[in-house]
Parts: C-alpha cells; structure tokens; sequence
C-alpha cells in the first residue's frame, strides 16, 4: 500500500501543474502531434520494487530520446567502455539535439545523447542482420520495464518518411567509419528505437533500474552490467537534457532523460527513479510538466544528489570486549571473575548498514590504531550489515592481515549472507590459510566462546574437578562438611560420550547435574540439522536445576560435546533431604535461587552494554 | 592514526604517479613559472576531520581558478540564488577557460567557472569597497581552511601585469551592467582572490566541507549556507573541469574543480574531500597527476557518485509489539499474560541511520498500510537514528497526522539528540496539541510503560489488594490456608506516600515488600536529577526479596510513586519460620527461585526478540 503522505504530494503535484498549458506537442514528425496535450502522467519507483502512480500512467507514448541512453549502455555491456569512447565521446556540445557535433579530425561525435551520438550508438550493437540488432534492443528494453517492448508502426514509419536529417548524419558517421556497415540500415535501427512505446510507470521503473544498479527491482532481472550503470548515469548527467543539462544538475540534481514525446526520467542512485509524462514541451525540447514536476518534486523532498543525508552513516553499530558481555557459555564464577579481569583482549565490532569506503575507512582508523592494538582477538560482526562492497571487503582484509602480522587473531562473523564478502577476501588474500580461520566461525557467539576458551587456557590449563572438589559448586559453596557428605552421597557418577543426551526436551525431569569435567550444550530442536545450540556449560557448573524448583518437563536438550563426567543429583533424593536434614534442603533451594539471581544479573548487564552502547552511537 | 590500508594505497598512488612527468608548468604569468615542477601532494578528508596526508602536502601555492565555486557560494549567501543567477549562468561553455563566453543579448556569462563569469561573481560580492571585498573572501576562505590566509604578493602583482583580457572581460561585463562599479577595482579584487596562497591540506578541507554540508569538520564551523552547497557542487559537476567535465563526471564522478597552479579538489558529497597538488599541467590546464591520482582513487575505492553502494539502506531498525516485550515495570503474572494477548495493539518501531527521503519511505509505507492500522499505540524511537532531514521530519509529522485521526497514539522517543525532529514536526503541525503528545515520553521504557497501563486499564480498572488476596503473590502462590495465616501475621502493613522511600542503596537488606497497591520505581543514584530509574514495579509484585538470599546491603533505591500500601515481611521473622515451620521456610524459598527464573526467561526472551529481528534486519 502507498505511503498516504507521498501519495498525497504527487496528487497536489499533478493537480497544481494540470493547470500549466505552456508549452506544445512536437510535430516535426506527424505522428507525434496527434498527441493528447493534456496527458499526464507522474510515477516514482522506489528500489524496493514500489511503484506510486498518479494520473495518465498507462497511457501509451513513444521513448524516442530517452532510448538513448539505455542503448548507449547496451553498447557498454556488448563492447566495453574502451570500444565505445573510440566511437562516441561524453562531453556535452552545448549545441541542440540535432546539431551534427562531430570531431573535426575523427568525425567521432561528441557524446551519445545528440543524434549523431545515438545513431553512431546504435550502430556499435553487436548483430549480425538489422533485424537482430532491432530484436536484441528491444529484448533489452523489456528487462528494464519488466514487460514485452512494441514498436509504434506509424510513429516508426512516420520517422522513416522525413528522416534524411539523421539520414545524413549515418552517411556522414560511415564516411568516417565510425559506422562500419550500411548507414541506412543503422539509421532505420534507430528510427526503431525511438518509435518504442512506454508508459509513464515503465520510465519510472527504468529509472529505479539504474537507481538500483542494474537490477529491476521488480522482477529481479539485470539489465545492465553493474559496472556500466554509471557511465550510463555519467552521460544522463552532463548531456542529458539538451542544452539546459547544467540548469537541470544545479535545480534538480538528478541524472534525467527527456524525449520529443513529452516523457522524462531521473534518477536517484541507490534511491529511487522518477517517470513524468506531458507531451507539451519547452523551446529545447523538455515537457514543461515534467520539468516543473521533477524540479518540485527534488526540492520538496530533498532528492538533490549533491544534498546528501545530513550526518554520516558509520559502519560501526557496537564496540565491546570480553570483559563487558560473555558468550552463552556458562562458566564456573571464578573463570566469569578472570574473564571480567582479562576479557578486554577480546574485542567484538557489530557492523552495520551498507559498508563502502567512507563507512568502513572510521573503523580501520579505529582498528588500526586503538583498542586492536592491544586485543589479542578482534571479532567483525555483519549481523547487521545490509550491503558489502568490494572496496570494504577488500580494505578489511587488509586489515585482518595487518593485524595477524601482530598476533591478532581475527574472526569474520554472521557473514553467510555476504558472499560479496568472502570473494573479495578470497581475491585479496588468495589462498593465505587466513581466509579459513577468518570464516572459521558463523556467529559471534561461538566466537567469542573460543576466544574466552583460548583465554582462560593461557591462564589454567584444562582443570576437572573430582569429588572431593565438591564445594566449588554454586550448589554447594556453603555446605558444611557433613552436609558436603550427604550430597556427595546422593550424587551419582555419570560418563557421557560426544553427542550423548543428559536430557531431552519433554521429558519429566527427574535430576540435575553437576559437571565435573567436559562441556555439554543446551539446544533445541530435534536432529542434527534443525538444532540450535542455546547455550553451553562447562566444569564447575550445574544443569537442569529447575527440576528442583517446578517440577515441570525439560525445556531443552542437553548433550556432551566430548567426553563428559558429571554427578546427577536425583529430585527424590533431594525431596527426601526435606525432612531429613531441612537445613541443608533450604541451602540448596537458596543456592539454586541464588545462581538464578546471579544469571539474572549478567543477562541485565549485557542488556546495559547494549543501552551504553546506544548512547556511543548516538553521541 | 591513520587507517594502514588507506594510507598505504595512497603512498602506492604517489610512487606510482611521481613517475609521471607529462605536461607543463603553466607559464602565462612569470611567478606560476616559478614552482618545482615535482611537488606531488594527495589528501583525502574524511567528514569527521581526519586527513590523510602524502608527500608535498603542506607546499603552498596560488589557489587560481580554484577560488571560482567558493566566491560563488559566497555570493549566494550574500544575495540568494535568483540574484546570482540573474547573474551568471550555469550552464557549461563548451569552450575554454578564457573564452569569453557571454550570452549575446544579457551578457550574461554561461557560468560562474569560466573567467568571464567569475569575474561577474567576485563583483556581486557585499561590500563597501574594494578592499572591505577581499577582506571577506579572505575570512570566507579561513572558514573551509581553518587557517589564516593570505595573497602571494608576487603572484598578484604578476596577474596584475598581464592580466589585459581579464579587464577587457571587467569592462564588457560592465558594458552589460553585469558589474555596476569600477570593473578594474572587480578585477583586481578577482587578481588577489587567484593569488591567495593555500596547500594541499587546505583544498582536501575544503572539499571535505563542502562534502559536510557546509560544516568544517575540523573547526565545526560553517563557511556556507548548507541549501547554497548543492548550487556550488552543481557548477563544479558541470563546468570545473574546463572543457573536460563531461569526461571527469564519466571517468572519476566527483564534483571537482582545478586551477592552473596544479591544484585540484574533488567533492565526494557527504564522504570525503580530496586534494591533490602538481604543477604540470595537460592541454585543458588541468594538473596531469592530479587527474590520474582522482581517476584511480575513484576506481579504486568505487567513489563514483552514481555507483551507490549495493543495497538501499533502510530507516527500519527492529519492529515489536508489547506483545513480544514489555517495558521495565513488573507486574502481576496475570498482567503479563493480558499483555501477551492483548499487546500487539502496541507497535514500537527502531528507526536508524540518516533520515531522509529514501530511508523513512518504506516505513511510512508499512506503518500507512500494515501493522499500525490497527494498532492502539505507535512508537517511533529515534535512539539509533544519527541525522534527519526536514523531509523526514515533516512526513513523519504527516503520518502521526493521519494515524491520529484513526485512533491511534504515536510517541517519539529519545529524541532529545534532534532538535531537527522537533523543528521539523512543529513547522508542519503548528500549534497543534499533538506535538506535545509527540513528545509526551522521552524514553521508549516510559512510552511503553504508559501504553501498557492504558491497556491494562481498558481490561481491567486500577485494582488493589487485600490482606485476604495474599495468594495473589508470586512469594504465597501455592501456600496452604494455614500456612498464609502464618505469612499474613508476619506481614507489617506499611504505606508510603509519594517520594518516600521504602529501602535505599547500601542499607542492610532487613525485609522484602509485598505491593498491595500503587507503584513503586527501582532507581540509582542520589538526588533528583542524577536518579535514573531501572524498572517499576506494580500491585501484585514482590520487590527486595534478595534479602531473603544472600543478605548483601540494598543494590538500588526504591520509592513510592504516587500512594503506595504493602506489607513488609522482615528477615528475621522469616529466618525464624526455618524453625517452626521448615515446610513453609522451603516452599517461600522455591517461590522466591521460580520467580527469579520467570524473570530470567523473560530476560532471554526479550534478548530473544532482538535476535529474531535481527534476521528481519538481514533479510
């Protein structure tokens, strides 16, 4: 559905200028006098495929000029860029549209928007027969509007009849080889062209083709190599509207195409296209309307590309270390208390938004200079990042590489949807072993859980705990020594192998359990594929607790990651501890509260890192 | 410090081109004839003020034709655009710098970067004489430099020795009334604007300004009007490269502009500024390192204007209904189911990024049309959002328009960064109440919060508890009659009136409350205005029951908002029930640990929530 407030500024657009009567229909070709001079028809199409509409949209016209940059792409896909500027230049004339503004020496006329430009344009597409080259020109205009191209037969044979001025300038083209075959068959391509009949919506969607790099949004189609979707904006920009090309960059600021029709598109890159339909035009040959139109329609809602968004967008969303927010590893406290200690080695970036040079180049300053200086780890989030270019892939491969040179080890995470990413890294670094160890791990989390493993290693190696260690439980830490009997007796001694359940999901739950060595994952899901690992807990801490408090089923899954030693504590044995030793019974009911409030605690404090880092982003 | 990749590229670029000795010193004045023909110097600015910085960058020279775009934006500010243009005209010659390129009947020159039309620029600028007229373009310069400037004597007296076709332009212009004092006094003030002396930082500066709407990223301060800088940057696109424009937007798509001591800047707006500085000179009198350098930056980090990064960047951040998470306050369990089946009338919307235009159409789109048509409460929070438009700020003030008149109640939250916002929504809604309303909460928590109560209202009137609604609590849910009878006699009922505090931090924790009516707010901080409120809590909840834990000193502030009844139970009374009636000591425990767990689910279900959007995010 149309947004109602820009809905409502095209309707006072259309109404406020179906009054303007200047201006008249072309008829140096009869066929285009035969025009309605009140048709009128405004469209804009956002990238996102949108398009609003208002007054004569589907009405029918001829493109006639505005092919002209569409087929000079073409010739950029067919050819190249080198082919192509040996045949046509891009600098503006500063003449009219028909004048013959050819090189004096090379007979190369001086850029694709004049007639001798097109014609010499339409010449380069590559086709074996005319009928090709009028066939595949059309085939392309169809990939920009997303629907079958037709020519106008009576506009086409009308152009045929009183054609000899561009008649002329194909001669002229082939006296000077910039045209190789029969000029009059190129010129009669041409002609074709230009009798194409669009509509108001299929202008506006080719302008969001090139807004949108190629692509029509709304089909998901190419139609022109992203590469040459500049070039094709680049002439639009300096020659595109005749001779009143630079008032039209200094009130409008979009690159736009006008034709005799009364049809005119800009564009917006990256942002949107614009379509407008009046036949009535000014004394260079633009629909008054449309001009009006386009002028309002930049200004009232700030769409001069010179004009960009007030502050810039960084590629930062997040910044914090190990030390401020942990993985979902559950820990023994004394590892949370070094990693609270120690974690500031750990450094995690959350990127966001689309990354190109002038959003990533803050970061590198950053990276480079500050806080990865010291980081013994650095990980690059694109959880958040909604478009990579080349440029930054490549840049922060640079930077992975400079810092491993430092002994830093570098992780790129949550990048499975970039593959941009990853084949501007591979064509960077090659086959360097960085580039698996930079893709090693899909989330940040089970990034961050090895870092923190690699970390708290460098500090104790791999420890277990034994029964007599029993009171370095949160369960238990405040146990006396016959109360640590009495437990240590209800405690069952259990082994699991890689991938052995402790419990599964649905199951009444019928004990917890303590982990003396090894590491088990929490997860939902079932089979190995639809699994989704929740959290892990590692030596030191305990298990299914909340089988103690409601008595309910499991929640989730557990199971070994490797070999697995634990104690399960049974809830009927624990139940019977309630009137046998009611003591101990309220300490462990205390303890398990207590390690639920300290969980509690740290899910609060990576909230806040989250709220302080807003306040970073904001500032 | 300096991003590594970046810097590295650069010193590349500089070998790279020292090697190139093409072209010529200019020569037409004897001191131009002077310079090293070696000096090489390449800066880029970013807009938050860094430089980056390679080889000669600090070697002064004359700005020459440079000058052109930012007399010219002087002048706008001075007069306003329909002056200027009454002026000088925009459009590109076709011809060469020095071509005297008037229109036949005005003598209007074609455009400001043209000798002919600089001239007629530098003499629109205010001022009372002459030298009160350099004065200010001097000063005008120090704003985009951040430095004192000053005139290279030598130079000016040069200019001033051979400038004869710059006075026969003085006197034509003055033929035509384009100027309207003393032409030779315009011209000499034109000599000394050449003459100033700047370095290859101070054009990467300026650039970078230009590219900061205006602002001197450095300084912060403005050296133009920002609705001027799109003029200045239009005439730099279509006329700064002389005769070559068409070519330089092709190849490099910067607004860019050169003068003849071998000085170039180019304008990435919004990004980046560049500087690049050698003497020798091409055909066109453009610096033929300089253009190399510009040619590959561009290509090199995909700077070109119109190849826009890949995807559009939406203003959407995250979108969740108070269904899906709740604000701070803890209520009653039956209270959070209600607002788990009833709050999806509540839609709070993230928004991100710059807001403009293109960002903020999407999501008019989907509020207009989708989840808020029926929603009771719309909030818009601005946390993340780094800059908006007037365009943005007045659709957004539409859209609360239009969603008032069905109904619903729109907030905008953490605004206070952009005052922009505010101005924006006042200049189209006026004195209208709904701005108020707009701004009624500053924080998202406290919108929702409110939100929430109105719900709540809706279902159910304020309601309060009785000492016989005991099991109403969380803490007595599953007690026996007897065993409340026991709960009930420990209870101390207390009331506490506006203000007054019930526990404050860092006192022993000796009770917990049971809230029978009103609110009570978990703060930090002493004194009014430091306080900052962590949560809430409402008839029906429990608060200080980590007394009955761990026996630590209070951990925040909690005060009475508005009237407030409860019932404090006192550790020692509790501690004593361990005794007489462990059966009940237990089950207080195991309720105070399964409402700690509730909490926590909720914790990681909130956190949840922002993951699942996450992926919207990707998606």
């Amino acid at each position: 559905m149309p947004a109602a407030p820009i809905e409502r500024f095209l309707r006072s657009l259309h109404a406020k200028y179906a009054g303007l009567h200047d201006g008249v229909v072309a008829t140096y070709i009869p066929e285009l006098a035969k025009a309605d001079p009140d048709w009128f028809g405004i469209c804009v199409a956002t990238v996102d495929g949108f398009v609003y509409a208002v007054g004569d949209v589907d009405q029918e016209f001829t493109i006639q000029s505005i092919s002209k940059p569409f087929v000079y792409g073409l010739v950029l896909d067919d050819r190249g860029t080198e082919y192509a500027l040996s045949k046509v230049g891009v600098e503006p004339s500063g003449d009219a549209f028909n004048a013959i503004s050819l090189h004096k020496s090379t007979g190369r006329p001086l850029n694709p928007m004049i007639n001798a430009g097109a014609i010499a344009t339409t010449g380069q597409v590559v086709a074996d027969t005319p009928a090709e080259r009028s066939r595949r020109i059309l085939e392309m205009f169809a990939k920009y509007t997303g629907r079958p191209m037709r020519i106008d037969e009576a506009v086409y044979q009308s152009e045929s009849l009183t054609g000899h001025r561009n008649r002329a300038i194909g001669h002229l083209l082939r006296n000077f080889d910039v045209l190789t075959g029969d000029p009059t068959a190129d010129v009669d391509v041409y002609f074709q062209q230009c009798s194409l009949l669009v509509h108001c919506r299929d202008l506006a969607l080719m302008a969001a083709t090139l807004a949108n790099q190629g692509i029509n949004p709304m089909t998901g189609e190419r139609a022109i190599r992203d590469e040459h979707v500049e070039s094709v904006l680049s002439v639009m920009a300096s020659c595109g509207m005749y001779d009143s090309s630079g008032g039209w960059i200094y009130n409008v600021g979009m690159p736009a195409k006008s034709g005799v029709a009364g049809g005119v598109l800009a564009v917006l890159p990256g942002q949107l296209g614009i379509g407008v339909f009046s036949p009535r035009l000014d004394e260079q040959g633009n629909s008054v309307r449309a001009l009006e139109v386009c002028r309002e329609l930049s200004r009232h809602w700030a769409l001069h590309q010179f004009n960009p968004p007030y502050c810039p967008q960084t590629g930062r969303r997040l910044v914090y270390t190990g030390a401020d927010r942990n993985s979902s590893r559950m820990r023994h406290p004394a590892d949370y208390a070094r990693l609270e200690r120690l974690g500031r080695v750990i450094v995690v970036v959350e990127l966001q938004g689309n990354l190109a040079f002038a959003s990533i180049e803050p970061i590198l300053r950053q990276l480079d200079g500050g806080s990865a200086i010291e980081a013994r780890s650095l990980i690059l989030d694109f959880h958040h990042v909604s478009g990579i270019n080349d440029v930054a892939g490549r840049l922060l491969a640079e930077l992975a590489g400079d810092l491993r040179r430092r002994g830093t080890n570098v992780s790129f995470t949550h990048s499975q949807r970039l593959p941009g990413l990853r084949d501007a890294v591979e064509s960077h670094l090659g086959n360097d072993p960085l580039v698996a160890g930079l893709f090693r791990f899909t989330s940040t989390d089970a990034a961050l859980e090895w870092c923190e493993d690699e970390l708290l290693k460098g500090v104790e190696p791999d420890r277990f705990l034994r029964i007599q260690d029993l009171r370095e439980f949160e369960l238990t830490t405040d146990l006396t020594e016959e109360e640590l009997d009495i437990v240590a007796a209800l405690l069952v001694p259990r082994r699991f192998a890689d991938g052995e359940y402790l419990m599964r999901r649905g199951e009444a739950a019928g004990s917890l359990f303590l982990i003396f060595k090894g590491i088990v994952a929490v997860q939902l899901g079932t089979g190995r594929n639809a699994e989704q690992r929740l959290a892990s807990c590692s030596t030191g801490t305990m298990v299914g607790e909340m089988a103690f408090l409601d008595g309910k089923e499991r929640s989730a899954d557990v199971v070994a990651e490797g070999d697995v030693e634990c104690g399960e504590l049974a809830v009927r044995g624990f139940g019977r501890l309630e009137q046998s030793a009611p003591g101990l019974y309220a300490k462990l009911l205390r303890n398990i509260a207590l390690a639920l409030a300290a969980k509690l605690r740290k899910a609060n404090r990576a909230a806040l890192v989250l709220g302080a880092v807003r306040d970073q982003d904001g500032a």
